[in-house]
């Protein structure tokens, strides 16, 4: 199948409908720096979401679940803060419901409406203050323009704010799905990653988008690692409000494939910025493994290879040591045969072949090198057993990584 | 059951019969590091060994489980070299047994009565030359007093040689365990570890000596992790030549047990001291996971928490940041109740409460400062719903350890 995706700006407000705000409400002592961002759809949306599998689950998760088990995965704005996870607190629960009802009360809607969410450090209590007297501000500053204000609100250690959206034609309507995502620490995803807000002004059913979201997580944000730390406050939430006014998506077919494409479009290019913006990296790292018995053996394979820190650190010393790829696939937890793996290393500069059936083969260190010195890289791994393949991305590890994580709290 | 442990000197030569050497044979271009060692028994010792879990297995473990298997689990001598792993590389096994054939013809042996054993860098081949215009020097300093020199030819990125040993009445004879190890990169050991080679002058029998092995090698070794990378040459091997005379170990028992307790202490010996020297490491990290449903649960945690890239780092930055603790227990692949989890920090400054219900405690910054600005943190968890406790060991996350391993092969 090929649709058509283009890429369009708008972020979260690019689907029709929607528009949000940010704005810095003092959490953060930066006055520069966002800290609490707000979506708004004009009409009610069928919702899904995908939770970390920590079973330290942050409050806001536990409240998010609540509401959206109260109205049967209906949701009209979401609310999240960062600088503080609000996390490991006897008071957890009672703050974010109380976000949720700063929130309904000003948009005017009920609180279990409200899907709510936080990042920052875990284990300090959540002065509920600052929200409190700036959710008025924040609601009244909400605007399709807005969109940058929230992306930026919910950037940690980011280096910069991570948004897209994409514009497609289902059933004779033009639809848009969008989204932002922030990173960029403690991001090993385990059935969703990090904070991602999606929105789309597709129609769609709460069990069709749900399963969409579950598919497309599992081989975008699930196939991300930046330090192998599963978060406590990992979310993936999506909003469909219905307003390109397409027949509404109910079963599989070519409309339902058409959104989950435009979906993957979405959360592979977010998936692929905080690669890119990891902790300290200086580096993308994306690894293909294909020739796999099955997709779960190649998602294993990749993730073992994009997680280890010693072949990270040697992709940031752009040092060829291919043997620390082949290490890492050996220790996958998944069961093939080892002895016909064949794996390349590349980039803008070229491919060379570093190891056939296992084995290392002659290569030139100077265009390993050159290949090397780029600022994306490619690993590709064939197994020769089988016809699945997937991907996985990540980063290098640097000194900025040791550096930003040394004194996290300050 | 209490035995007088008394810590001796002497490495793997300490107990009775053995002797060892160790030289440069140019592997290493630095001439004043040595790269071949060798293990010497006067009198035919009972095996055993442990391996890599590792699918790419290093040519040397290869050879080794077919030397064992052929003898019935007899050997006489190890013969290993550092600066080359001998793996990944298709005349690995060849030369492997190149190596046991150069040793057996000097010592006066059948080749498949010596375990070899190799570590450095995957995937290139292992020159044979330097080896055999070196082995009968290396033979012929075989003495008692060269332990020291053998436990530095194994050593790579280690900043120093790790030896212990221990002495012990068995059925009224001194009896003497001791070991060497290397460590201190690609350290996440699943089944085995690194490369450690332990010898003793108790008499005991094949089976028991496995058993005794793999029980003690999974409270010790396999609790141990730097990087979370978990090597293709790992090995740890036993020999036992029966020289002290005691009656022969054959069953579960009371010799068994004081047997284990000495392997138990320099295995754990060893074990910290591959924690302390993890590379680039400043601080041994110690964690401590009691009050479990069971074993498995506790070393599960234990060892989740010191794998952490997160919380290594906040060690480094002497950083009481306790979320990151919770996190790791969080996504620790085991079932447990995490509200009833207790956390403190530890050092020889004191110890603070930092966590209790997973929830936080108000605790003196300064306080946790003083305690984590000593060289060994320990890390006390308490899940409060059972009996069982487990120790994992490691090291923070340095600049240095991303300076070493970012460029390891040249």
């Amino acid at each position: 199948m090929n649709v058509t995706m283009k890429q369009v700006e708008g972020g979260v407000c690019a689907a029709a409908g929607f528009s949000a705000n940010g704005l810095n409400c003092g959490l953060n002592p930066d006055r520069n720096k966002n800290d609490l961002a707000l979506i708004w759809s004009e009409k009610e949306c069928t919702a899904a979401a995908v939770y970390t599998t920590n079973k330290v689950k942050g409050a806001p998760i536990l409240v998010t679940k609540k509401h959206l088990a109260a109205t049967g995965n209906k949701a009209r704005a979401v609310i999240v803060n960062s600088k503080n996870a609000n996390t490991c607190n006897a008071d957890g629960e009672e703050k974010a419901q109380m976000m949720c009802d700063l929130a309904a009360a000003e948009l005017g809607i009920k609180a279990d409406e409200v899907i709510v969410a936080s990042t920052g450090v875990i284990g300090q209590k959540l002065p509920i203050e600052p929200i409190r007297d700036h959710v008025q501000e924040l609601a009244r500053g909400l605007s399709p323009q807005n969109h940058g204000k929230a992306a930026n609100a919910i950037m940690t250690t980011d280096t910069y704010a991570k948004e897209t959206a994409v514009s497609f034609t289902l059933d004779g309507k033009t639809c848009t799905v969008g989204g932002m995502a922030k990173g960029s620490g403690m991001i090993h995803p385990n059935m969703a990653t990090t904070l991602n807000f999606v929105t789309t002004d597709v129609a769609i059913s709460s069990e069709m988008i749900q399963k969409a979201l579950s598919e497309i997580v599992k081989v975008t944000y699930n196939c991300l690692s930046i330090d192998g730390d599963t978060s406590t406050n990992d979310m993936v939430s999506i909003l469909a409000n219905g307003m390109a006014e397409n027949t509404p998506v109910t079963a599989e077919g070519e409309d339902y494939d058409t959104f989950r494409q435009a979906l993957y479009q979405v959360l592979m290019t977010l998936t692929k910025m905080l690669a890119k913006d990891g902790e300290g990296a200086s580096k993308m790292l994306e690894c293909t493994c294909s020739g796999a018995p099955d997709q779960d053996t190649a998602i294993i394979i990749a993730k073992s290879v994009i997680r280890s820190p010693l072949f990270k650190c040697a992709m940031f010393g752009e040092d060829a040591n291919w043997g620390r790829i082949l290490c890492a696939i050996g220790y996958a937890d998944a069961e093939f045969d080892i002895n016909k793996v064949d794996v390349d290393l590349a980039s803008s500069k070229g491919t060379i072949a570093v190891c056939r059936n296992a084995a290392g083969v002659d290569f030139s260190e100077e265009k390993a090198k050159e290949i090397l010195e780029e600022d994306e890289i490619y690993i590709n791994i064939d197994l020769h057993q089988g016809e699945a393949s997937a991907k996985a991305w990540g980063c290098d590890l640097t000194y900025d990584y040791v550096k930003i994580n040394g004194d996290y709290r300050s």
